[in-house]
Parts: C-alpha cells; structure tokens; sequence
C-alpha cells in the first residue's frame, strides 16, 4: 500500500529508497511493458505469425510510445495492459494493430516488467552489498583485534574480540551475496501464457522474446508465484541479516556497554545530550516490517483458477515495498558501518 | 513502507487514498505538531511556567512557522522534531525559545500529531461508512426480496433470498459503524510524557493542551501503544469486513452462480468479452494486506525502556498503510455497491 | 496447528499452558456443546416447539452423554457436530430425535462452546493478571524508590527511579484488566444462526439459549467474526504489554548495566558462571508469536458465503494458540516479577 | 505455541500430522541429541582431545541413555541441554564426563538436532510429493482431455479441458519437488560453534561429527539462521501450492459451475444432503497458517549477539508447526486427488 507519512519528506530517506522507487516507478515499469511489446511483435514478425510490413508499422508506432497517464483506464480495469494495448494500437491498421499484443496477456506484460524490475533491483542490491561488506572488512582489519565481551542470551558469556561478532556479520551477509547468482537465474523467467495460460504461440516466440529480453524461456508460470515469493524470502534474508546487525550495534552502543562508539547519531528534542543509534533501530524496524510482509506475500501462492486478481495484487502490495525497505537497509548499513568511529571495549 | 509502484499512477487509486494520504502527508502532519507546540506554548504561559511576553514572542513566531522541509534533519535524527524545535526557536531570544516545547519531547508532539491525524481519518471512513451502509439499503429495496441460493462451506445450502446475505453485510458493517464512539475515545488522549515519560510538567498544562487540542488528558502512554495497535484493528475489522464483501461479489459473479450482475467491471487485453470484477477483487486483497499489517503493527507493544525507536517506527510503516487501505476499500466498496445492477438469481 | 516439539515436554511448560489447554480440550469443548444442545431442547419444549414427553427423553440421552471420540467423523465433515448429534439422537425414537438440534448447526455449536471457551479463559487470565500486578505493586514498595537510569532509544537519558519504569509497566497491564468486562460482554454471545444464518426458530428460543449458558441473545453472527478477531486482540496487547516487560528485564539483566538481579535463572551447558533470563527471553518470544498469529486471524474475517469452512478453520489454527501462549506469558510474568532479588542501579 | 484443541482428538487429523508429529516428538529430538553427543565423543577421541579410555567410558554412558524427563529442567534452563549432559554425565569419573560435550554447547546440540528432524520431515515430505504427484498424472489419464472452461479473474475466459489445469498443478507442484536435494544440501550443515560461536575444536572434529551424522561440515551458523527460515519458507511454497490446489477444487465444486464431483465429503448436522468439500478447505486455511507463521518465522533473522534467546525460540514456536501444517497438507491433498469421480464440465 502507499504510505504518506513515509513518503512525503517527514521522515527524509529513511523508510524511503530513491533508487529502488525508481526501478518500480510508472515510467519504468511501463517503458518495461513497452520493451515487452516491442520483443513480442518482433518474435511474431521472425517467426511468420505477422507480416513484416504490418510489425514494421506496428513496431513504429511501439518505438513512438508516449508515457501517458493510465490511471483512471487502471482503475477500471485492474492494471494499465488493456489501456496499454489500446493506446499502441491507436490509429494502426487492422493487420498492424493485430501485430501488437496478439497471443499474449495482461499477466504476460506485467509479470514479465516485475522480473525485469526484480533483476534490476538485484543489480542495485548487489552493488551495495558489496559496499557493506567491504566496510565490513574494513573494520575487521582497524578493529578486529579490540577486546569485546562475548554475549549470550543478553548476558555476559567469554571474554573474545570483536573479529568474532563481525565475523559472523560477515559470513551470513556474504552468504546472501552469494545467492544472488541462484536467485536471479530462477527470477529471470519471462512469462509467455496468453489469455488462459495455454500459450498458444509456437515456442520459437516464446524463445526469441526470452532472449531478446535477456531472459530465460520456460513454462507458463500464471498461478505459479513462487518466483515472487522467492524474491521476497531473500528480502527477507537480507533485512533479516541487516537487522541483527543493527540490533547488535544498539546493543553495543548502550551506556555501560559501551563496545561501540559511532559518528553522528541523532539528536533529540529534549536532551541535547543524546546521540541515539537511529540507523541501527531502523534496520530492526525495516527487518521485522519485510518479515511481515513475507507473511503477506506466500499467501499469493493460492492463486485460484487461470489467474486470479486478488492473489495477485497481493504481490503489488507487498513486493515493491519489501524491495524498497531491503535496499533502504542495505543503504542504511552501509551509513553505519561507515559511521563506526571504535569497537570494542572502551580503553 | 513506500511503494512506488503503487504511488505513481500506474494502477490508478486502486491503491492509494487521496483523501487519507492527505491526512497523513508532511504538510498535515507538521501543522498538528506546530498545533501541538502552540498549545503548548499556550499552557505553559497560562500556567506561569513561562512569562506572558516571553510567551506572546514564541508564539508569533509559531504563527508564522514555514513548512520547511526536515528531510536532511530526519535522516539524521529519525524524526523531524529536534529540526522543527530549532526552527520554531531560531532567532529567539532565550526566554521566548525556552517557551516553545520545554518539558514536552519528540514522541510527545508525534503521538499527540498521529492521534490528531487517526480521529482525522475516523471522520473521513465514518462519513464513507455512513455511505456504503445506505448503498446497502438500497439494494435491500431493490433486490431484498429476489431469490438467492444460500451457500454454505461453497456448497448450495438452501434457498433463501438476497436480503439474508445483504443483511449479513449491513449488520456486520453497522457493528464497525458502532464502535467509532467509543474508537474516538480510547484513541483521542494527548500525549504528555516529557523526555523520559515521568511527565514534570504540572498537571493544568496537560489538562489545558489536550483541551486546545480537543483531546482527553490522562496518563502517559510512552510505552503503552494500544491505542495504535487498537486503531489497527479496527481497520483490519473494517477492510476484513469489505473484503467479506468482496469475496462474495467475485464468488456470486461466476458464470454458472451469476447471482449477481455489475455495471462497468474491467476489461481484458486478451479477452474483449470479459468484464471483471475488478473492485471486488481489490477488497479481498486489501483485506488481507491490512491483515497481514496488524500481525507486524502488533509487534510495535514491545516497545522497551521509556521510549522505542525500533517498535514506534513499526507503526509509522504499517498504521498510514493500514488507513489508506481501509479508506480505499471503503471508497471501492461504495463504487461497487453502487455498480449493482441486478442481485439474486438471474430471472 | 499442532507443534509437536512443544508439547512432548521436551520444553516443559514454557511453550505450555495447562490451564489454558485443558479448556481447550476435547473433553471441555464436547462437554459445552452438550450444554449447548440441552439448552436448546430446554428451549424447544419450553416454547412448545417439540412435545415435553419428547424433550424429556432427548434431555436424559444428552444428560448420559459419553464422549466418545469423534476424531474419524472429524476427519469426514470437518468437525465433530454432526457424529456428536447423530451419537445423541442414536436409539431415540423420530420424535425425540427431532427434540435435538432442530433448527441449530453445526457453527451454531461451535461458535458458542468457543465463546463459553473464551470467558473461562479469561477468568484464568484475570486471576493472573492480577497475581502480576500484584506482584509489580510489591516490586513498587521495594524497590520503587532506588535510582535506576531512563533510557530512551536505547541511549541512557536523564537518571530516575525504578518506579518511573514499574510505573509503566502497571498502567499498561491494568489498561488490559480494565477493558476484561467490555471484552467479555462483546464475546459473550451465543451462536444461533441455524443452517443458513436465517435463525428459523422464535427468538424465545434465543433468548432462552442464552439465558441458561449465561450469555446474552443478540443477532446472527455466522459471518462477522468480530468477536473472535476482538479475542485474539486483547492476547495480543496483553502478551505484548508482557513481551515490553520481558524485553526491559533482559536489558536490565546485562552485565554493564545490572539494574536487576533475578533469582534462579537458567543454566548454560557450556559456561557454568552464566544465569540466563529464560523467563524475559521467553515473554519476547511469545509476544511476537501472539503478534504475528494475529495477523493470520485478522484474515478469518473474509468470511465467505453463509459459512465458510476454509476462514473459520483458521480461528481454530490460530486463537487456542494464542491462548495458550497469552496463559503461558501471564505464567511466566508471575514467576519472574517473584523472582526479582534487586532492581535499581546496584549499590 | 501448543493448540490443545486440535491435539486432542476433535479435529480428528485434519489438522494434525502423526508421522510429522513423531519426528518432533521429546523421544526423536532427545534420541537426536544424544546421537550428536556420541559423535561428538567419537571426535574428541579420534583427534586425541580426550583419551580412549576415558571416550570409551563416556560411550558406555551414552549408549545406555535413558529418555528421562526434562520438563522441569526446561522450565529453569529454557532448554534441555543442560540437564541432558549433567544426566549423561551423571557417575562418570572426571576424565570422562570432559569426554562429553566438551567443546559444544547447547545450541550446537538442538540446531544440529533440528537440522537431523528437519532432513527427515523432507523425506516423508518427498514421498507425499511423488503420491500427489502420481494421483495428478492419474487423473491426467483420466480426465485431461475433458472440456472445462478456464477462469481468469472469477470470470469465464476461454473453452478449455482439465488438462490445462491439471498441468499448472502438477509444473508447481514438481517445481517444489525439484528443489528438494537443493533445499537439503543447504540444510544439512551440522552446528559447531561451542559457547560463544568461536569454534574452539579442531577441524577434524568438526568434519568427524559432521561425517558421523551424515551432515556437511561448514562454518558456524549460530546467529545466521538462513537455514531454518529456507526450511520455511519452503515448507510456505508447498502449502501454497496445495492451497491453490484446495481453493481451486472448492470452486469446482460448487452448484452451478459443477467441475468435480468428489466421493466422500462431509456431512452436515443441519442439512442431510450436502457434501461439503472438507478436504479442499482445510487446504486453503492450512496455506494460510503457513504462510502467516513464516512472516513470524522471518523475524528469527533478527538473532542478536552471539545467540539469542527470544530469536531462537521463535523458530521452536513456528517451524514444527509449519512442518506438520505442510505434512497434512500433503496427506489431504494425497486423500483429495484419490477421491475424485469425475472433473471437467458435466456430460
């Protein structure tokens, strides 16, 4: 769902990520819609299911496409597709028209811009995982050394040095960089169903739109949403990670405690002494709020019939959301790794 | 969390909530937390804590506040109060600064702005409930008496006729309806705890700003968040409800059921013949959105110590979320209440 | 669902609560039913809808009731109402069989040994909840008046006394006492709704249900489970007010900040020095399960149809869980406020 | 958490899984543990930490371990360990008793013994998978060729037969299968960290433990709880699955659409004549529970310092009842496809 309050400025860029909003803003989620069409009508024009010149006219006017506003045709019908189709068809030629859209589905369209969305998002995601964890190994080496109490079951364990807790850090943040290759590679599937998810194409469409699109060719996956709910699972992975970390540090730096010290911090109204560890809380809020959310989203696997609506808007509802508040972490850790000033037990 | 997908126009308000996003939004927000500071300005001088000229200074400079925006501020601070405060005071002299927000705190004037904000959104979903119930008046004049088959377990039951299940949703909704007084009550108290919740100011000030506020006095609330987690659940019962509504419209719209017949529906790219219940739909996934937000909104009573980052911030990513889908689930529920054309067995 | 790892005893009672589980139990829950069908053919006869002579002979069948398990017919229908009736009327001639049941269902027998569930429930639980805020009040005598640090957003804010923080912890505990009789009259409603929710029988017949099992008659609520969503609520907001506790004692508990010391405490099979809050830990732990569950709860209201048999499993899965957690979390409350040898900065 | 009412009989097996159930039971967990003690003894003694002797001395001791009860243990430790290897200890001369557990800690015990349940739980699992999977194919043969109309959105689309959604059954369902050997080489990691994650024993312990039970060796995963929330999450995507199988069936079933004919069903105590799907239903609310319990499950990332108590037993309250939830699932869903009669439109 949209949310105002996070949204409009008065809590900055914390529950906010410019650059994942980016990825799943209408202008690009449509221009992703559009390069769906534009493979389609290519692979149908290679593959003789349209004539050259009618693609050709048909492509023309694809190549042309103007961003308008889809809302109020979304509105009426669920999703932007229909108004869409309509609008690139608008003034063609039967035989033109007939080389846009023919054979595929609204899902086909959409659920193809979300994987392309997703992997996007992964490339982003990547990037500033490796960022934390090159800062990561860069406090290990200033550090790693430092004296720091073990604790367990929040109490006092044996007596350690920091490279332990960051180790772990590591190991479990390197872990999901390290599914990325998996992850993409199950994502990266392009839908090609047709109305009933009977695809009626010949397959060499199905090939020839995959590629051109950088994807994988496959089976139909209308009412198979695991693929989302996979991506969602490692958002939760991540936040999940981050927010160990975060909850970590705020534990670290508590007065008595003490294993921390970093830059910044913020201010509060009433004790201007106070420099209080917002980003590591954040990192829990955001962890348990894409926790949650995971809940939210498996149940988009009970996707009834051929297609269902309110299944699937359940994955509009949480996904994108799930994927801004994961890169807003990883954003986030990166400040607080990056803000860490000692670790270890004060000298 | 945001979600740009849903934000920028390419599903329309299916949604999104113009009306309870304004509530919500920085502007409306930061002029409750200016009207907070005003009354408390306000008390504090009438109570003799602060001089009467000392008082008149701060708030000319109150009047005049210019909505700046406090993004930087927040990502630094987590909250936009210490930068609104220091705004409020700059080029004070110290006497009338120290009019302006001493002994109240950042969670103080945030509590008290979101009370203001949610009997705000109340208003609005009363007004839209008040709507949706007279909508199902109508139908119980129009098709009250039109034969229905009862279906119990989705399995045929017996026949009855449409005013059994349109009474099922006017009685459960007018329940909904019913609480709001006492909603309004529990969740309209002034939040007055101070930087630590031990509440030093003397008692004729909360008094004198929950009364300029419109809002109940009473005890401190730092860490006891029903009220939040109670306005949640009302809008989890509320968009339950409708997508109780929902769920029966898509299943009684069926081909072969048709015990049902809408005006408008979408459309299909693939399928022109096709008119979806497109509204219907929405509810159910709204419904369980909101659902689904309560069991993470919930989460926000672990709220330890005298004052919670992690926890509080839980409910600012799901309790506007939470509105904004029970406020569209009201407003679709209205349109397709409105969209009915026939109810009962087809003739 | 079932959770075989805890209730095997391999956790003892942590994950357990006999109490709460024996009211639960297929013994109790047949047991009510039974109450159910003899009050309703008491109301029968005494409206004159079945024959005295007749409703006499059905009352000494149900008055010999042997609970006989009816896992197997479970396994068939769903439930155990329609073996439990047919086990009733076995031997009985037509017309006394006729005095059982007719015109009740299934969900009316349910749904009212539910609610008679949930009031002896929370019975057990005010017992409770006044053991602990008994409890608190002794901890207040003793150690309300020692320094103890506040600390807001995990930062140390301005020094306090113990009291300020039991202070808090007692207003939000008695906030949950004090909304048990509005909690109760909600709930405390009987079911009759009969094959289809039309409630066929006079509302003598009702009132007379209600008025031998204590409850109030009212209208037909097959499909808004309000009443139930309210029930998991109330778990909610106590085990949570209780995970808040759970969570300040175990970051009390740390060495560095020692602003409590625990009796007992569990032991550690690797570092024999250590005494592990099990009990604070466990109250977190309960409360986000108790949260979360909610969240699965709150979707019971997409109550399809005149009965839905998918929603209304879902109440079963989640609400004697809850229950039993927030019996388990008031338990362990109790044990550990009397377990509390010192709170307040250590001397 | 435990839910006595489906535990003791009168949900029959509807919503309880005994073979599930069996591999979470004390015997099986507490028979896991001490196998990983006898591994670990094995070790201790091949890598010379501990003589031969003195291991010999402690095998006898573990070999003859008797499954006492750790109830009360648990309730003062908050797990069994401790008392376990104080048990298995018990009488043994000092030399020996260090032969036991030395080096490890609870923790290593109960994950390793978690992971052990886990990998047989996915072998009961795999063969339900394989029967669902046959019964599909099964009714391929019998029925795919049989018309049906394909539903988009609640809506007629397209004439099609029960092939097509029969094959979008059985491609989710073998998609879950397929990840089946991924799913256990990730999990079956043994644990190895000792009291505070350091891993203090040598390598060749841990190859040796890890080799012993049929596990991989790898680092230490105290606090990375990836594993377990993979484990659930897959446990999610299978009830998902079933549960688009189980909503799909209900509305097959349903008067007026008549796609399935089902033998069995169960009965209802108000109305003789109906057949309700019992078997469809209860798979749409067990893949709600699961899905729901994972967004709890999730939060377990959030797994503070070096181990955390209250994370921890968040996966103890979710995870074995997702297990069972799925392991039923899987067994209706078995029951469900055997009782078809007929599918596709009604001669």
């Amino acid at each position: 769902m949209t949310n105002a309050m996070l949204q409009t400025g008065l809590f900055g860029n914390l529950f906010h990520d410019a650059d994942i909003a980016q990825e799943f803003s209408a202008a690009a989620m449509l221009g992703r819609m559009v390069a769906f069409e534009i493979a389609w009508t290519q692979a149908l024009a290679a593959t003789g299911a349209v004539g050259g010149p009618d693609a050709d006219q048909a492509l023309a006017s694809l190549a042309g496409f103007d961003a308008t506003r889809f809302a109020a045709a979304s509105d009426r019908d669920g999703l932007p597709v229909p108004a869409l189709v309509a609008h690139l068809r608008a003034g063609l030629p039967p035989a033109a028209a007939r080389a846009i859209h023919t054979g595929a589905t609204s899902q086909d369209v959409i659920d193809t811009a979300m994987v392309l969305a997703g992997l996007a998002v992964l490339d982003c995601m990547a990037a500033r995982l490796d960022a934390v964890l090159a800062g990561l190994c860069a406090l290990q080496s200033r550090f790693g050394a430092a004296p720091l109490m073990a604790r367990t079951r929040m109490q006092a364990a044996l007596p350690a040095t920091v490279s332990l807790r960051l180790g772990a850090w590591q190991r479990a943040l390197q872990a999901q960089r390290d599914r990325l290759p998996a992850l993409r590679a199950g994502l990266g599937q392009v839908q090609v169903g047709g109305a009933i998810g009977a695809r009626e194409v010949p397959d060499a469409v199905v090939q020839q739109v995959a590629a051109t699109l950088g994807l994988r060719a496959g089976s139909v996956w209308h009412t198979d949403r695991s693929a989302m709910v996979d991506l969602g699972h490692w958002f939760a992975l991540v936040s999940g990670t981050l927010g160990k970390v975060g909850q970590d540090i705020a534990l670290m730096a508590q007065q008595g405690i003490e294993d921390i010290a970093l830059d910044g911090g913020g201010g509060s109204s009433a004790m201007p002494h106070k420099q209080n560890p917002v980003l590591a809380e954040t990192l829990v809020a955001l962890a348990r709020h894409v926790a949650g959310l995971q809940g939210t989203l498996a149940q988009a696997m009970i996707h009834e019939q051929e297609r269902s609506g309110a299944a699937w808007a359940l994955e509009w509802l949480t996904l994108p959301a799930m994927a801004e508040a994961t890169g807003a972490a990883l954003r986030h850790a990166q400040g607080l790794v990056g803000s860490v000033r000692r670790m270890g037990a004060p000298g």
